[in-house]
Formats: C-alpha cells, sequence, structure tokens
C-alpha cells in the first residue's frame, strides 16, 4: 500500500474541532486504502504565544534554549492529534523529532535536516499505527532539540516524503489548492489541477501564500509530488509536479500581487562609473535586498535616475541609509512611495515565446495603467503599479493570458 | 563543590516574573559557592490547561499520548528558566526526561523511575553549566515519553539528589518551610527548623500541603536531605532530616487540618460477626478507603451504630453504595455529615509516651469541643470534630503541646 505524508498546518490545528476535522482526512485516507503518515505544526497561535513570551520578556537570546521551547507547541498537537485518532478507533502513535529521529545540523533555529533513518516508522506503519510526527522540530547528533525555522513543517513532511518515498505529500491549508490568481480579487480565478516546481518557487518568491519555497525547492531534488488541498472538506486540492506531468499546456499558470513593495527613486545622480554602485553600497551592507533596478536619464543634462523597491518595512530604513551617504554620492533628490504593488504572472509556457511581456504591456495599457519598473526572470515578468490600480490590473492580466475562459 | 538540587514547583514559576525571580535563587547558591540543578514543573495552571483541554473533549482516552501533551509543559518551563539564567550571564542547559535520560517503567501516567544515568549531567556540571530539568517526565527503554503522576516533578528531584549524590535537595513552593500548623489560623504559628521524614509522611497523608509522600519516602529511603523553602526570597526554610539530625526535641511537631473529610453513621446494624464486614465490603470493592471507624453498642438493644469517614468527595457515591446493600445489612438508619474537620497532631516524640493522647482531649473538653472520632498511630492521634471549632480547636491544642511558647 502506498505511504502518502499528510501535513496539516496551524490553521488546520487551531482548536480541538479543527483537529477532529483534520484527523477525518487522514480516516478517509485509511479507507481509500493507502498508508497515511500525519506530520502537524503547532496548533494555531501557539508558537507565536510562546514567542511572543520571551521576546517580550527579553529572554530569547538563546536560539537552543528557544527552540526547546518553541518546539513543546508541535509536541502538542502531535500528542493531541494522536488523541483524536485513536478517538476514531485507528491505531496511532506520535513522535517527536528526537523519536524519528530528524537529524538535523547543529544551527538552532535554522537547522538543516540532514538524514532521517527510516526504520523506527516503517515498523510503526508495519504495525498498523498512522505515526502522527510533530513538525518544525528535528534533534542534533548530540542529542539538542533543534528547530528547522520558517516552513519547517512543510519541510518535515516533504524530507520524510522522500525518506518513506512516499507516494505523495499533502500539504493541508485553509484554502482548496493554488488559484490562478486571487479569488477574493478576481471572480473568474480558478483552482489549478497541475502546477510545476518552477512556477510555485517564483510565486512563492513573489509573496504568494503557497508553500515556504525551501520545502518547494526540496521536492523538487527528491521529486516528491506535492499536493496543496483544504482541510476543511475532501475533496481533491493542486498537485505540484515535475514539467512533463502538467495536465494542461498554458501560457500562464498564475498572477500574484505583492503589496509588500516600496518604491524609491532617485532624483539627479553623477551619470558616470561607479555612481550608482555607490549608492546600493551601503544598502548591501546593512542585508538590504534591493528589486526591479531601473536606471534612467535624468531630465537634468548629464545626470540619471534610479527607481527601485525594497520591502516596505526596510522603507524607512533604506531611505536613512542613502540619505547618510548623500555626500558622497552627490544625488539631487529622494523620493519613496508605499502605494505600490508588484504584479507578477509566471508561466512555464512563456520561457522562449515572444509577445508575452508585450500581452502585459498591452493589457495594462489599454486600462490606462501606468508602468513603474519591470523585472523579469525567463518564466515570470514582474511590474509595479500604482496600488490603486490592483484589482482592475489583476482582472485586465487574468483576461489577457486567456484564463478567463477555463 | 557541594551539588545542590533546586526544585521549582508551579506557584514559583507561574508567569515570567516569577521565573526570573527563581532564577535568582539559583544565581545566589552559584555565588555561595555551590553547584545547583534545577528541577522545574510546568508553569502555574499550563498542566491543568492542556490536560482540561484533552479532558473537555473527550481526548484523554490514551494515557501514552496524553503524557506527550502533558510533557510539554515542563519542557517550556525548563527552556524558559535555561534563556532566565542565561540573561543573567550564568551558562545553564536545559534537559528533558529522555536526554537525561531519566528511564522509568511504561505505565503511562504514572511511571516509576527505574534509573537515572548520571554521566549526562556531571558531564553538563563539569563543563560549567547549570542543567535545567524537567521534572514529571521521563522515557522508556523504548524510547517513549512517560510521565510520573502526582507530585512528580518532587520525585523527579529528589531521585536525581540520590543520582547525583546531592548534598541536598530544595523544594521551592510558596510558603516559607514546613509551619506548626497553619499560620493563616494560629497566629503563634512558627516555621520549623527541622523536622523528621516520618513526620512529614504522616503530615501529607492527612492533607497537609507540604510534599507529596512518594517524594518524602523516597528521600527516607535514599537518606536525601531535604529543604522546604519559599522562591520568593533568600533564606532559610525547614530541613526534612533523619530523627538523630533534628534540632529540636519536641513531643508535637506539627497540627494538621483537613476538611477532606465526611462523616458517616449507620445506625441500628445486627451486633453479629460479619455484620459490619458486610457494610464495608461495598465500600473496598469500589476502591473507597474508609478511616477513622468507631463501633458503639446502640441505644436500641442488641444493636450496633458504626461510624467513619470518607473523602468529602466520595460521600455522595458511599451513601449510595450503603444503601444499596441495605436488604442484605438491615440497619436502620444512615446519617451523613460534611460539615466535621479532621485534627491531627504528628510528632516523633509521642512514641511509647503516656499522656499525650489526654492532652489533647483534655484540652479540647475544656473548650467544650465534642470529639466525634479518633484514631491514632505510634506518631500520630487524629480527631474528628465539627468544622465551627477549627480555629479554637487548632489554637488549644498549639498551647497545649507547649508550641505556642518556642
Amino acid at each position: 500500500m502506498a505511504i502518502i505524508i499528510k501535513k496539516f498546518g496551524g490553521t488546520s490545528l487551531s482548536d480541538l474541532d479543527h483537529i477532529k476535522n483534520a484527523a477525518l482526512r487522514v480516516k478517509e485516507a485509511v479507507e481509500a486504502g493507502s498508508r497515511p503518515v500525519v506530520v502537524v505544526s503547532a496548533m494555531g497561535g501557539v508558537t507565536g504565544q510562546l514567542l511572543g513570551n520571551l521576546k517580550h520578556r527579553n529572554l530569547g537570546a538563546d536560539p537552543a534554549e528557544s527552540d526547546v521551547v518553541l518546539s513543546a507547541g508541535e509536541q502538542v498537537s502531535a500528542g493531541t492529534f494522536a488523541l483524536a485518532l485513536k478517538g476514531m478507533g485507528l491505531k496511532a502513535r506520535s513522535f517527536m523529532g528526537w523519536q524519528v529521529p530528524i537529524i538535523t545540523s547543529d544551527k538552532a533555529g535554522e537547522a538543516q535536516i540532514r538524514e532521517i533513518p527510516p526504520e523506527a516508522l516503517k515498523k510503526s506503519i508495519k504495525y498498523g499505527e498512522i505515526p502522527v510526527i510533530a513538525g518544525f522540530q528535528g534533534v542534533t547528533e548530540a542529542g539538542r532539540i533543534t528547530t528547522l525555522g520558517r516552513g519547517g513543517s512543510d519541510i518535515t513532511a516533504v524530507a520524510l516524503a522522500a525518506a518513506l518515498k512516499a507516494e505523495r505529500c499533502d500539504i493541508y491549508t485553509d484554502v482548496p489548492g493554488i488559484y490562478t490568481t486571487d479569488p477574493n480579487l478576481v471572480s473568474t480565478a480558478y483552482k489549478l489541477d497541475t502546477i510545476s516546481y518552477q512556477e510555485v518557487l517564483e510565486l512563492a518568491a513573489v509573496g504568494a501564500r503557497v508553500m515556504h519555497s525551501r520545502a518547494v525547492a526540496m521536492a523538487l531534488r527528491f521529486g516528491v509530488t506535492i499536493q496543496v488541498l483544504t482541510s476543511y472538506e475532501n475533496r481533491p486540492g493542486t498537485l505540484i509536479v515535475k514539467e512533463k506531468d502538467l495536465t494542461e499546456r498554458r501560457i500562464i499558470s498564475g498572477i500574484a500581487c505583492s503589496d509588500n513593495e516600496a518604491k524609491i527613486s532617485i532624483i539627479g545622480i553623477r551619470d558616470e562609473p561607479g555612481a550608482v554602485a555607490a549608492i546600493f553600497k551601503p544598502l548591501a551592507e546593512a542585508g538590504i535586498s534591493v528589486d526591479m533596478i531601473v536606471q534612467d536619464v535624468s531630465k537634468d543634462g548629464g545626470l540619471a535616475d534610479v527607481t527601485f523597491t525594497v520591502d516596505k518595512d526596510l522603507l524607512d530604513r533604506t531611505l536613512k541609509l542613502i540619505k547618510g551617504s548623500r555626500e558622497k554620492t552627490g544625488f539631487k533628490d529622494l523620493i519613496s512611495d508605499r502605494n505600490v504593488i508588484k504584479l507578477t504572472v509566471v508561466g512555464l509556457g512563456m520561457a522562449g515565446q515572444a509577445g508575452v511581456a508585450q500581452t502585459m504591456f498591452t493589457a495594462l495599457g489599454e486600462k490606462g495603467i501606468n508602468i513603474q519598473a519591470i523585472s523579469a526572470t525567463d518564466i515570470k515578468i514582474s511590474v509595479l503599479v500604482q496600488e490603486k490600480h490592483q484589482k482592475e490590473a489583476l482582472k485586465s492580466l487574468h483576461a489577457a493570458y486567456g484564463l478567463d475562459k477555463r
């Protein structure tokens, strides 16, 4: 019988009713003839509470001990989930990271999984039990508790799928799957049956709340098929697969919208070698990533303007750093704008296709939406536009790429 | 340097301010030249919350998985306590039961400690760290998490004191030590400097909130010196020691008062062999302990009355069982009274001494307090009186046994 990993996130475990509902999904899998292996996050809010308490009291200074505290959240949900399964008459058993064991590096707070010896879980499965594994946590060779950092439970799930040669890794969340775009903004948006790893990676990179990119990258590396689906009802979600396994050929698979951008324009920089580099140097040193850089000839003769974006919450710090280097760089003016959004179209089908960008520019142009900056890879194009155009821009792009007529 | 175990209960860890205060006690011990090893309970209320959640949702049916959930409480406090110590500039490291390891039997929910290999803790101490051990929890030979049942963290502390050959085991609580009687009821009550294991066991048996008797019995067996003291300030508490190490010779060491008793009188039982036994049989079968049994000749000729006590919360069940057997036992009447208390005087010094009981009866008699039942061992006498006499009875006994003039 095929092993299927079933990972439930915090929103699927936010209280005991949600947990019972999630357990029902596992029971259905058993009845359908598969062998589920469950991975759980902390119950919604619990990790945040634990972390908040520590931070609030300035107690979070030691990552190793913070990990001990934080991992208790997944311990509670694993035990509770096993109890819920047993309450439904199923055999189940919880496993903490150290019990599997999920061996990690010793970098507390963001440990990397090194190895998962599959023997203990296989024995449990053979014994007819449903193993319920506490996600997000592992153990070092020396026996210390670690946590895996952001997206940690997704990573646990994918790594277990690889270690147990699972048929599939189901990632349960509070939405039915991956959509062509946000259905709250575009009524014709629909759930994709399949999408490729690369597309999901691009979508995750621009902030689409799908799956953490570390977990998707790991799934790609180990060839783990992922299904993103809701825990609230029993129906198929979206499969993340290799390009050859896509069920539909599309130019564009998804359109994402990020409101976490802020635009900065530096006006009147000397147009000479090294001038722009001198502006970005202090930002790089401060670990601030810049995106969507556009350089223009300034209206002032012999000078240049540079426009770029940073994360919204880094805007103030970035402006301060740029102002601090003004004496050296000698620019004339500095303008910033928080009211911008980044629209990104993603699709394997656009690689090597002419006209994909043109479709985008035409669609937005027809609506009178001005494009403030552009960046692109071979399978995605991002544009920066005014925030007020969000809904209209998404709608027109969704139609222009033929996603309306499914 | 001498190892001293320092165990902090839930009231000493109820929030992060309390934890920092407890950590201060540990720092003082380091500064005084000893090597503290910390044992922590769950933060006040946490275990109850976890358990309550499970019970409330009918999820507590599997003790092994309940143990996984419950033990997370001590995991959080151990990590948090280690962080607090580190925040004070001390080296510290948390240990879960499985990391020590504290090997137990596999009886989930009430596991017995089998063995504590001391190597890991000794290494940590040698390395200059303060080990902070999650109390109440252990691990089976097969690697499953267990909990030790009521008084579990005290048991962890005493067992560690034995395993590490500690000089002393400090049990921190919210009172300054063990008192001659409840200072809230008798203003002349004072904190004892020393008391014997046997006396503490008797006091624990009658519900004095001192320490769990399982932990005291273990301390007696392994010769572990215990100090009961407050975590709120830095001053000595009460030492629990062997008889030969008592610093003071007293007839009576303490007077306890339990309001958890209910009195039952069965009136008019046939005064013949086996009649009384027939009444107690269904209670024994139901696992209900009876105490303070008194048999009287009934005012009705040829019949007997029997009076005894049970735990207050078992009264209704007990009455039902007795009524259920009325056809067989054929008693005339059944009377119960919840408004009673049990006063117990405890003292090694009373063994073999004449007049100790007489002092008690005289003192209560002079105040017009009627004694409804009596029970005794060689080092304690308990009497049952009306609840309304509580304060007056305690005061008069405290004076009568010379405890007022310290």
